[in-house]
């Protein structure tokens, strides 16, 4: 951990510059927060009128604190803060919480006075949460910082990081009603110096922190969130919640790959390689957190269900299979201890439907069979207000089992009133329940994904020993703004092993000619010109020209279709090239993505792609696993195993040229986007060719 | 209504037959509830050992009950249900509620045991609910004849109808927790007489009920829950939430539209037809109820966020526009109003941030500017726990604003204890509020979709009159199940107006020659055989055949590779038929349903169909506007307007081929399956050609 947060996770004592003595004031509320939190560390109200507070001495000057200080609250007005600051300086204070609002968040005023105070603590050597924030918190420390009305926060396992003061006070309150506690909290307001990355890594080293979940508006640093989340969640789980998706601007592109590659796939290719768990909204958030805090981890994906009734089972069963996971089929042994205990019009195959009589002994029985069962990873246990014993009287019976299980159950109690108890119960033995078998199974699905994640070795990406990066690099550095010439794209291609079909410059209808003769027959004309992006789409590219006369009469084609489309263009004459194999057609390409740099796309090719839609994303440079995940994420990509009268295509040469693409795009930023379109997949065993290679460099 | 149903809604005296004194009993908790629920009629409870119970004497036998009666509730065990349901009708009693259980849901001799009881009460005219159900409630009547523990649900405006007894129990006490309430539930258990659609109309009628809520295993009678679903439904909203979704068993298909066609496709279909807004999970089905009874509709379709923090605007603005809405642009007669009352760095566009200072003043007067801005139709107000006033000030302040709108206004109160009684203030005034911001959003789309159905009349499916349904009647009722000719299939799509190209089968290669020499070259040659479903897939089809050599070889060539591919396959020569016009290549295909009837389909046509799965379904036949809706939902569709250099096609006469098709398809129930696969969609103006039509019939 980096020692310079060592005092907002373990301050040794704790000044409140700005204390109140009036309880409508924010600096009223951290006083109290923090005198009635238990923290065992030395507190220091400062107050320039003195005189006591909450039954505390308060001191006028922050100098007259007496040791052990390192960590200051300052709650004063905006415009006071820049000279507090300086004096925590000058108490050798090395950590400040600013609470204080009136920063960036208020216009181009606030945000002049937050770049000063960033300067200043950086001058000082002070590290800032904040400003704007509401601070933090550790119900096991413990420590509150906040001026949030009480009640605090029950203790807990699951620790919250929030870029939204309103979220985190919301989310208090919210997590207590839904019966879970927080381990830390910590709202990081405008970020002027420590952001969600910096805290990572603390508090995953909490013990008390089992799960981490995270509120994000946006993050700074792509790259560096990717390494601390990635090392983080071998460890424990992260779930996020990423919202602004709308409102990230548009940007300047002019590839397909450009087109699709929004903010939101680059976030979902960041999560995945980061093994952040993304979700939807605050409530999948927590109710996946209660889950992976709570539960051990499935061996298998095979989820069971109990119930007291035929309804609720029909909807678990969808939701398991609609989130992809198997029913699990029950061994007879299975059956034969459930048929034991329940009526014969029970139905005993999964789901298990007890029928409506099922009290404490049928519930555990079966609870027990099921768990013991080679076959099932998980079980759903299903509860209506059961019509002849009360919830908690089963509930009570379940806990034992549940708890002497290795494998994760989880509850649905449907209802309000009639099931509340047993809620209570359930919680306090920390097993998760929801009230609609839907959000169970969701729960249940991110532990089976976690399972996964957890079970597969980290896989370090692709790295082609052939390669000639310097080559590649001699080019790029000399080439200007903007799409590269045709044999500057072979030459960078061609130094990582992508190689394009032999293409001659003919400048004039003669030189074409000479060329279609020297390539052998029939060939393509394709119009030469900086300048025009999509050839095919302005009657630039003509195809299969048996002949002489017919490639003369082509040049001067496709330069006039050309001059008709951009009368301003310029036109180097047409490339020549010879006709290719036939095979599927998909896109390669690779953008850079100002958070979180070179991103590579897979999908469907063709002038249609962003039409389509059918299309993958994943972070340069490629594991070989998320370049496998990424061609059966597409209907183009699983076609190429075959599919009716379409014959296997070469797949494993679509993979290595997705790698390869991928190393040149996490070599050289200045690769501002990269299209291969079509690749052409030939038969298996035979290859792929770049039939259409772009390469556009912007250096940033 | 249906007369014979009245005694149901409106009983004037009701037998509790099994009235048990035995309170584990589910006797005694129908005697309990209907004496408890203050029901105005007779009440008559039937005991063969008599004596007093809940302080009323009991009837030894239901001959002794006297008037009025004319409503029994059966609670005996099944064995005894078929002697009861003789002494109703002996009684004259000609409504009868079956409870008890023991009969389909239990096995084979259950399910003779209910066929009895329904031939019994079809005989005696006794209409039933049940058996194996939880009966039947109106908290406005009152009336409660279900077994239920008390409490028993607020009296509300959401009417509960459903296939499950226990998601009813649960839904009772969940919604108290929510904080709405029920006006009528009725559980219809195993449906042996009355099914949902029979209750549609008669729940409808109810004033007090204002949205039906419906929860579905499955639907008997496809088309007339369609009729009754689509006439409520223009009355009240519907919303559903179907179940049972991978349970549905596969049925045996020959073509593209079949193997796409499942039974959610045609339940989607279905309840698009009547105007049934389908949910996706219990939770969402009562969010969007709620809304539905209490909001006014939104006569536009922008939204306003109105808060007191930038995190939860944000998640807001997200889920808005995620659901396809549009965030409203506010005057500037708005904007001034709300900069009035704020502080000069809150943001005074949507979404608007009032700050943490914002109190029932800001609320209040910024919500009234969003009403009052023509350009809103509808507003979210957001509210974390305020941090310098209660939730509950706020919201006493907004609730006259909102009552006086006629505009719609949801609310967000995050968090729990510290909004319990600003929710609680919220649900007496008939405000809906949500924990989080994206399932408020998830009610206000809601309400848009039902202003827009409301506000669209109601369309007839098109009817061509120069259709010759005879001629299309004459080839069907002589084909014996199984793949028409290709000439019958001309003679039927040719009756409908569906022109196929001219084809000749040609049983020999001299006769494709002669034919080829008759319709002009180039031409294609596809085998001709009744037992080859996919002709391409095999090598069966030969395209641009331009001289007799190469029709005379080709014939050989599609014989040999159709016979390589199925050995065993008759061969009745080659069709041979001119090549075609270019053209954009759709699938226009239907099927019969065995729920719902003719199913029409339509999207990306060729050989790869299932694994593009660009296709969208509705029922035969077809109204104009549903046809069009159809097309745009596709890419392939939305691609007959154009798309970079692919210019526009002939949308129009795509249109009239698929309600053409659908015509055909309503008119003819033993065509099983037909597809055009692919219909050319040639330039704008100049018509489709079906090029290849195959049609399976089938006789139910």
């Amino acid at each position: 951990m980096d020692v310079t947060l060592q005092p907002f996770f373990h301050p040794t004592g704790i000044a409140v510059v700005g204390a109140s003595h009036d309880p409508v004031k924010l600096g009223y509320g951290v006083a109290r927060n923090l005198t009635q939190s238990g923290y065992a560390g030395a507190i220091h109200l400062v107050n320039p009128r003195g005189g006591e507070l909450l039954g505390r001495a308060t001191h006028r000057d922050l100098a007259d604190v007496p040791d052990p200080v390192d960590l200051a609250v300052i709650v004063v007005p905006a415009a006071a803060v820049p000279s507090a600051l300086r004096a925590c300086g000058a108490r050798g204070i090395h950590a400040a919480i600013i609470a204080s609002g009136g920063f960036r968040e208020v216009g181009p005023e606030g945000a002049a006075l937050e770049l000063e105070v960033a300067r200043i603590a950086g001058e000082l050597g002070i590290r800032i949460v904040g400003p704007n924030c509401i601070g933090l918190l550790d119900t096991h420390l413990p420590l509150d910082t906040t001026f949030l009305a009480p009640p605090p926060p029950t203790a807990g396992d699951v620790a919250f990081i929030s870029h939204s003061g309103a979220i985190c006070a919301a989310v208090i309150d919210w997590a207590s009603g839904q019966g879970f506690g927080l381990s830390r909290l910590i709202s990081l307001g405008n970020q002027a110096d420590i952001c969600e990355t910096d805290v990572l890594a603390p508090v995953a080293a909490d013990p008390h922190t089992r799960v981490l979940t995270l509120y994000l508006e946006g993050i700074r640093d792509g790259r560096r969130f990717i390494e601390q989340a990635e090392r983080v969640s071998r460890e424990k789980p992260v779930v996020a919640l990423k919202v602004g998706r709308f409102a990230a601007g548009q940007r300047a592109v002019a590839s397909h790959t450009g087109a699709l590659a929004g903010h939101e796939a680059a976030y979902n290719a960041a999560f995945a390689r980061a093994g952040v768990i993304r979700a939807e909204t605050n409530e999948e958030m927590f109710d996946w957190a209660r889950a992976l805090a709570w539960c051990p981890l499935p061996q298998r994906r095979d989820i069971a269900v109990l119930t007291n009734a035929g309804g609720p089972g029909v909807v678990a069963a969808d939701a398991i299979e609609a989130l992809g996971l198997p029913l699990a089929s029950l061994s007879e042994s299975t059956v034969a201890r459930m048929r034991a205990v329940l009526p014969t019009a029970a139905s005993v195959h999964n789901p298990v439907d007890m029928l409506a009589s099922a009290g404490p002994r049928e519930y555990s029985e079966c609870l027990a069979a099921l768990l013991d069962d080679a076959g099932v990873g998980a079980v759903m246990v299903i509860m209506p207000p059961p019509p002849t014993h009360s919830a908690e009287s089963v509930c009570e019976a379940l806990v034992p089992v549940i708890r002497g299980s290795r494998k994760p159950v989880v509850l649905t109690l449907m209802g309000d009133a009639l099931v509340r108890r047993a809620s209570e119960l359930l919680r306090a033995a920390r097993i998760p329940d929801y009230r609609f078998p839907e959000r169970a199974a969701s729960a249940l699905a991110t532990l089976v994904r976690r399972a996964a994640f957890v079970g597969t070795p980290p896989s370090a990406p692709a790295q082609f020993a052939d390669v000639r990066a310097r080559d590649a690099h001699a080019v790029l550095t000399n080439a200007p703004d903007g799409f590269l010439a045709q044999d500057e794209v072979a030459q960078v291609m061609g130094a990582y092993g992508i190689e394009l079909p032999r293409i001659v410059l003919a400048p004039n209808a003669d030189a074409a000619v000479a060329a279609a003769e020297a390539l052998g027959y029939p060939v393509a004309l394709k119009v030469a010109s900086p300048d025009i992006p999509h050839k095919s789409d302005v009657g630039g590219v003509l195809l299969g020209l048996g002949d002489r006369d017919a490639v003369r009469a082509g040049f001067t084609t496709v330069q006039a279709n050309a001059l008709h489309a951009h009368p301003r263009a310029r036109l180097e004459g047409a490339h020549v090239q010879r006709m290719l194999p036939e095979g599927q057609e998909v896109i390669v390409g690779a953008v850079h993505d100002p958070q979180f740099g070179a991103l590579v796309m897979f999908g469907a090719g063709g002038t249609e792609v962003e039409g389509v839609k059918d299309v993958a994303f994943a972070l340069a440079p490629l594991p070989r696993a998320e370049a496998d995940a990424m061609i059966d994420d597409t209907w183009a990509g699983r076609k190429l195993r075959g599919f009716r009268n379409v014959p296997p295509a070469d797949r494993a040469a679509t993979m290595e040229a997705l790698m390869r693409l991928g190393q040149l795009v996490a070599d050289h930023p200045e690769i501002a986007e990269v299209e291969i379109n079509p690749l052409r997949v030939r038969l298996d065993g035979q290859g792929v060719v770049a039939v259409d290679v772009r390469l556009r460099v912007h250096r940033h």
